[in-house]
């Protein structure tokens, strides 16, 4: 199998979805990155020595807030990789756009919603419940067709 | 380099085995993730303070059923997205169907192993050594074909 | 959209770039997957209770040097699956070889510097901060490339 050279054609519309998708996640995913770093420096408190010191902070391993930050991260690795992959096998599958599009964009606004009500602004269950669990039906329903496609 | 629309053809046997064997694994690690959820309903103990209020239990970072299950999570993570990639070039390589298979499936049934052995019934060791070390064989043997191939 | 066989052709010179980096993170990893077993047999000190009884090691959970690789690995995986999705995404987006070349090995570089001055021999700041502000400018710069591509 090659990938071969051509001009652009009427697929590019999925790759095209599928592309902003992934870097729209992936931009997402730096934002938690600045969040942890934002809640380690307005605390002053550093997983680190190194860090500690040119900081004039504490080395703490256990605060509350860099760790609620650090769950929520944790959690887009469980989610946002795996939904990657199964989105890109997905278009290979010959979708509508339509609904390629409502499932693409549904699993991003909800993956940027759960990243608000865990991290930026706390919000009590069932929120992240919602949020996460939106996400994680869209992958499981892409999963189950590109395996019957595939199969 | 652009993605070209054409008929199904003979490579769709090495893209059908990459594609059943991605979403499997992906819905081995969503198992996981219901095994986190299963193992702090039954003991009542969560990660946040919402959690805990909903489900009137008690907020406890250090339950030793629930970290193991984490760290499955977490080796899964650091093993299955690495796998993904690899195997994606891999089939790019041309190599052989009977080959390919062997080292997807065989990659495949060692992670559920490792999970099963590590999340779902402990074990002793070298249960969870064999099952990890089969996997990073696979993923460390195909990187060097990649390489091999490409250079 | 369909995968179609071909023969090779010049855009391969991307791919094989592609390839050739994705491989070397990935190996990159694994590495840092030895760090934290080695550091785990030389300290004793463990994180289930399987594994202590076979190596007659104890069961901690915080030791400072065995948390210190484990970041490195876990900052490694929030930042390599991303790259390997964006940089794919940027080959498609027919960049210059040299711009591309320049983008991946600056990334590749990066990442094994960050792990040496994190994991290996533990460096003053900003030696941590120079190594994983490069790698995250650069994915950065091609995710802005592959939306203004893309959209």
């Amino acid at each position: 199998m090659v990938f071969e050279q051509s001009k652009d054609n009427a697929d590019n519309a999925l790759l095209a979805l599928y592309a902003i998708n992934a870097v729209t996640l992936i931009i997402k995913m730096f934002w938690v990155t600045t969040l942890t770093s934002k809640t380690r420096i307005s605390k002053k408190v550093y997983a680190n020595t190194e860090d500690a010191k040119i900081s004039k902070g504490k080395v703490v391993l256990n605060d509350p807030d860099v760790e609620r930050v650090r769950r929520a991260h944790l959690n887009d690795l469980e989610n946002i990789p795996s939904f990657l992959i199964v989105s890109f096998l997905y278009i290979l599958t010959n979708p509508s756009y339509g609904l390629a599009f409502i499932l693409f964009w549904g699993f991003t606004l909800a993956r940027i919603a759960h990243t608000v009500v865990y991290a930026v602004r706390p919000k009590p269950q069932p929120a992240r419940a919602i949020s996460f669990g939106v996400g994680l039906a869209i992958t499981f329903y892409m999963s189950v067709r590109v395996l019957r496609h595939f199969w």
